[in-house]
């Protein structure tokens, strides 16, 4: 069902102090930045690996303002990894079968992600306390 | 610098527990089980996918005892995320090179890991928060 780990997602304060770090410590490159109004954050894709099953990120993620899930996590728990990100080759399937399984499903339908996917995310008290998303591209299908 | 996401490290209470809900929510399969005294942690590794740089994993971690890392980082934080280990072809290199930008090294040498894998933590308070790993299977150099 999972085809990679498709990024991690990291809480920061500040994208471009954050962007600058990524790119002078690790030698990582961004590839998308975007600002996600329905999701409170703006953020940016950093490109680590590609693989057959498609490339893995890691994801910074600024919120835009307190009072938004990036920034209520911030205010809790300070900077650090928000969640992971695994790719499918059909979420909807995969949100089927997982919903199944009893685990609680924040996005029960897919919703538009960064750089055009689909991802859904699952509720982190029935994943271990992981925030868990599920990610497919297009034409990954 | 960094070939691959390598594995999201996950802190659970009960390893067994928790390989048993990634095998029946996520169809993932353990590969590996270790108890590393050193670190504290009995653990295993579940394949994810495979990529020319090598195999993602989720690595589920349960401690070894309160005053462990991961004992600790339950008992603040609960279960969760708890690091991210990223593949490098020469993690002494690595190290070297990301030492130089004014980066902590927990490890200042590499030690042994996982699967037989060289790993090296960084200190998350010079990573925004992220406890970070690097990684380097034999004969990826």
């Amino acid at each position: 069902m999972l085809t990679r780990i498709d990024h991690v997602g990291i809480a920061c304060r500040d994208l471009d102090r954050s962007i600058a770090f990524y790119e002078a410590t690790f030698g990582l490159a961004v590839v998308s930045r975007e600002e996600n109004a329905g999701q409170g954050v703006k953020e940016a894709m950093l490109h680590v690996a590609d693989a057959p099953a498609g490339t893995s990120y890691v994801q910074l993620l600024e919120p835009l303002g307190p009072e938004t899930p990036v920034g209520r996590f911030l205010a809790r728990r300070g900077e650090g990894i928000h969640h992971v990100g695994y790719g499918v080759t059909d979420i909807t399937a995969a949100l089927e079968s997982i919903g199944a399984t009893g685990v609680r499903l924040i996005d029960a339908r897919p919703r538009h992600g960064s750089m055009g996917a689909s991802i859904a995310f699952l509720h982190p008290a029935d994943v271990g306390g992981v925030l868990t998303e599920l990610v497919q591209f297009p034409g990954q299908d």
